[in-house]
């Protein structure tokens, strides 16, 4: 929970670090981190982010992959905020142990929930 | 070097699981895997793909960072060709042990190199 101003900390993360970004509720209330991002293999576009929240001493964690549109990037903290609130986050799309094939399905599953933009993730030609 | 046709295979990847692309030249030589992508915070756009190339068991891998824009993705074999000739990218930006800070100095070398547009980095305001 840091505020000082990172302000020439350039924009650019490498993608098997991405777990140094701590995300926080609109509160300010710190809520975990990000685990992952989806990418979008062709495009090379980030879909989603795969949020690391709650647990303690790392047991018990649950993972929420939020469409990255809800995503707010603060550049002063170098943090995300989540810009829904809390409690949709928490009851929406989750697992514990075992991730999900995050295909078409589970993305569709995603956007319906959150009511983001529905987008196909199949290759097609 | 699998030729096994994937089409229903999803185009998202998990951030931390990059490391499983393969990378071919335009001949069609596996050259080595992707290491990371580099991620555009802000937007959540891949700036660039991180090539681990070279090696043996392992050893001796060096990075060589490729603007994503000169990746061309194969959807039929899920894997990334390399659309710069082989040796214009080993005669690029690289390194063996101590990755660079891949602030906006480093993508400007890189943008150089490969004569790409030329993009800030930095958070602005």
């Amino acid at each position: 929970m840091t505020d000082t101003a990172t302000p020439d900390k350039t924009l650019l993360i490498a993608s098997n670090r991405v777990d140094e970004m701590t995300v926080r509720s609109r509160d300010g209330e710190k809520m975990g981190h990000v685990h992952s991002y989806m990418v979008n293999k062709r495009t090379g576009t980030v879909t989603h982010a795969v949020l690391s929240l709650g647990g303690f001493l790392g047991l018990n964690k649950s993972y929420y992959p939020l469409p990255f549109e809800l995503l707010s990037y603060n550049a002063v903290d170098d943090l995300y905020i989540v810009t829904v609130d809390r409690r949709l986050l928490e009851g929406g799309p989750s697992w514990s142990n075992n991730a999900p094939d995050f295909n078409q399905a589970y993305a569709d599953r995603v956007a319906s929930y959150y009511d983001t933009r529905h987008e196909a993730i199949q290759p097609g030609d």
